[in-house]
């Protein structure tokens, strides 16, 4: 027990806002009575207004992963290629699940902390002329770069007739997407990052172009059959019993971003990346991101200081969990999230807290630079709000 | 919004206690910190008393069909054959699964309301040898039958090297299963019902027998994996982002079993069990089950009465929520769960309002005559405490 106040500042999970929490701490509902129906009913439409599609918005019981094997498995056959791109740990995911359902795929691989170029893609679509299907990672977690999902989207689908399929599980509700005007096939997301929810759901949707290919896989699934959702949401229900919970605080989440307004809360979440960033080479480093993310900023650790001390200082000190490096960018780089529910106090404090740790770890720099560095970005939510 | 107190008797979801909402309700943690490795190795720990076993329990955040399919993923061979159990809609399941997997299958099929005998199972073993895995249902949820599991299992290993593959998703907690003393080789359970959580989590347990089998599983799985799931715990880990906040009210809800003991709660659902079974048959009404479980109680309505005006009589009166029938049995028959975080009030209260619901819609009988029946057999509660 202590009393400094835990907070996370992970890509995941993120805190989850009280009122999301008193829904989900309500008497427990049965999946299967009109009450839940009403809630599913609801919650299904608002996934829409999140994901910007016309088309159903699937529920899985699962976290973020099951949610992209759901898609592999219900969109392939054993015979299909498909191209994914490796640029951190979550896009090599996409690689590692076509192997274990044994789809062929040709996997680019990009230096972490880099982003695929869309003319990269369409060298590659050139060359395997058959890819069924890319895979892509909207916001790469591991390394904090965001890649130009628009503009792959378009030359994509100008060049092959390749389906694109997106992990944007890090993303929603905090960086741009619009899944039908940008004319994505598959959209997965999961609860607990822009959706300000406890892990344990997934979400899925997939546009016309997406069933069609569905109709036609051979792969193996029962659990995450999406054809099984998609019957079961024509009756407001799920095809298993699902996390009731998490769907409950899902109906608060989705009120609360309405209200907001997804331009709003992309608008944010641009300031509070702007600030970040402005506050980190204020303080002498560095971002590992050549094409940096709103969601979360990897931070380069100077080889004279400790990662480990920087994220242990900020835990022991303030109570601030920040997160690692993956892989081999293990105690090179720190990452601070900030896509959800977070706020100016928020954003001011890790930079202030993250200060003084730098300072008693012995680095150079004058004491408020940072702050004030992202003082000067923060400015924009005001004149904003006035406007 | 309504003023009445709602409660389920549903055979899952079921009453969650205080202190687990108390313990979901807390801040979220991150799932790769130092707090949530403690969590997951104690609850890991507790989970072997649950399933009274020596061996792993592994932790997958889905409903508890993620968790039978997980088994037929990982436990076999493209090649391989089975034999599944037909007798409600549980067993039927372990078909559908193997079907989709392309797994050959051998379905004893019962029907609805009665129990395979452990002689049945031998015959088809002995007229189909070459059978990997006999795949069982504790507790059918659809009919409120239980099988005679420990002889069943006996049976097996006496007369083939059939694996023996459990679903004990609505029979844990409340229903004896000692699956090292009963030699079980995988079994498989759920948060929802007597672990008394949100749906949301799946549990399964495999000895060296089924660890073998999996060794040479070739069916594709990622993340089902139990491989993967095996080699995380071995870090007080999970493969995926899991569910921290059921896991977190996991931890309660398994110091408050042990607290009571798996004896006393087994006692407590015998007496319960036995209890509304009276109260059923004072009632003049029937059970569908020839071998009725502990966990539920299906009642088969009376052809002048109508199976919806009592679940919804008990609904609307006393904000008493209990299930209808499944598949043919739709309309037929309801089901009042008992497993869970039920006391002597819940269960004396249910029938109470039973009777109230039944004299309004006509149903003949002496005004009083259930809960006095019941009341006879709640008396041992109080007399095994005593001693």
């Amino acid at each position: 027990m202590t009393t400094t106040r835990h907070k996370l500042f992970t890509p995941g999970p993120t805190p989850i806002p009280e009122q999301v929490m008193h829904l989900m701490n309500e008497s427990i509902i049965h999946h299967r009575g009109h009450e839940f129906s009403r809630i599913f009913s609801r919650v299904s439409q608002d996934l829409k207004y999140l994901f910007q599609t016309e088309y159903d918005v699937l529920t899985l019981t699962t976290s973020g992963t099951g949610g992209m094997e759901a898609v592999v498995a219900n969109l392939l056959c054993r015979s299909d290629r498909v191209l994914t791109v490796n640029a951190g740990k979550f896009g090599a995911r996409w690689a590692d699940i076509c192997r274990a359902y044994g789809v062929d795929f040709i996997e680019i691989e990009k230096q972490w902390g880099h982003a695929v170029h869309p003319d990269e893609i369409v060298d590659y679509l050139k060359q395997y002329p058959k890819i069924k299907a890319v895979f892509l990672t909207h916001n790469e977690t591991s390394t904090g770069v965001t890649i130009d999902l628009k503009s792959i989207s378009e030359a994509i689908h100008a060049n092959s007739d390749a389906l694109v399929v997106v992990d944007c599980i890090s993303a929603i509700g905090g960086i741009p997407l619009k899944m039908d005007a940008w004319n994505l096939d598959v959209v997965i997301t999961a609860s607990q990052k822009g959706l300000m929810l406890p892990p344990g759901l997934a979400f899925v949707a997939l546009n016309d172009r997406g069933w069609k290919a569905a109709a036609k896989s051979d792969l193996p699934k029962f659990y995450l059959s999406l054809k099984a959702a998609r019957d079961s949401l024509k009756k407001d229900s799920t095809p298993f019993t699902p996390a009731t919970t998490i769907i409950r605080g899902l109906e608060a989440a989705l009120s609360m971003i309405k209200e907001k307004t997804l331009e709003r809360l992309w608008f944010e979440h641009q300031v509070f990346g702007d600030a970040v960033r402005a506050a980190i080479r204020a303080l002498g480093l560095s971002l590992l991101s050549r094409q940096p993310s709103n969601a979360l900023t990897a931070v380069i650790v100077p080889e004279q200081l400790s990662c480990k001390a920087i994220i242990s200082g900020l835990e022991q000190n303030f109570g601030i969990i920040v997160s690692g490096g993956q892989g081999h960018l293990k105690d090179k780089i720190f990452r601070i999230g900030h896509i959800g529910f977070y706020d100016i106090s928020d954003i001011i404090g890790i930079i202030s807290a993250l200060e003084i740790v730098l300072k008693s770890s012995g680095w150079q720099f004058e004491i408020g630079a940072g702050i004030c560095s992202a003082q000067q970005i923060l400015q924009q939510l005001s004149v904003r709000k006035q406007s």
